[in-house]
């Protein structure tokens, strides 16, 4: 990243959610998460590596959680100690990989 | 799984884990992690890919928390809610990875 991204305003993040109705936020460590139930590990490799490609294009990264399960995804901007445009971009990106 | 594991007794958790001496035992939630530094996300993806084949080989999964600098992972057998045989197989199994 060339520049240090943005610090979004609560109304901003409020309207933003909208948007993205099955995320949740967490107001304590400021991130977005959202849990991904899938029916193998081998399925949540997968989802993990095309979540990767994202993750690299945009040089921003999550954190992620395989279980067996389930994929847990949790979206901040570490830089900033909270959540901007890039959260929300990735966000987007990642729920589109669930509807090919 | 054809049978369900064994629940080690903690003389037999504390001899095994003499063996492993980079894990760490969580006794609340009977689980052993270890956190595995790394030099980008793709390392830590094609980490998790590795782990993922000799999980399903032995058809016992971690859970695995992937990081932009490590990947965290731990192991329990859930079925026991305590640590069986398979639990140190499989960390063992996942070492060997980082030596290669």
């Amino acid at each position: 990243m060339a520049t240090t991204p943005k610090k979004l305003k609560q109304s901003d993040i409020e309207k933003k959610l909208k948007k993205l109705p099955e995320w949740n936020v967490n107001t304590k460590v400021t991130e977005i998460s959202r849990t991904f139930p899938l029916r193998s590990f081998i399925t949540g490799l997968s989802f993990i590596a095309k979540i990767a490609v994202h993750a690299e294009l945009m040089n921003h990264h999550p954190d992620i959680e395989l279980s067996y399960g389930s994929v847990k995804v949790r979206i901040s901007t570490h830089d900033i100690k909270g959540l901007s445009n890039l959260d929300f971009e990735l966000a987007e990106k990642i729920d589109k990989i669930t509807l090919l």
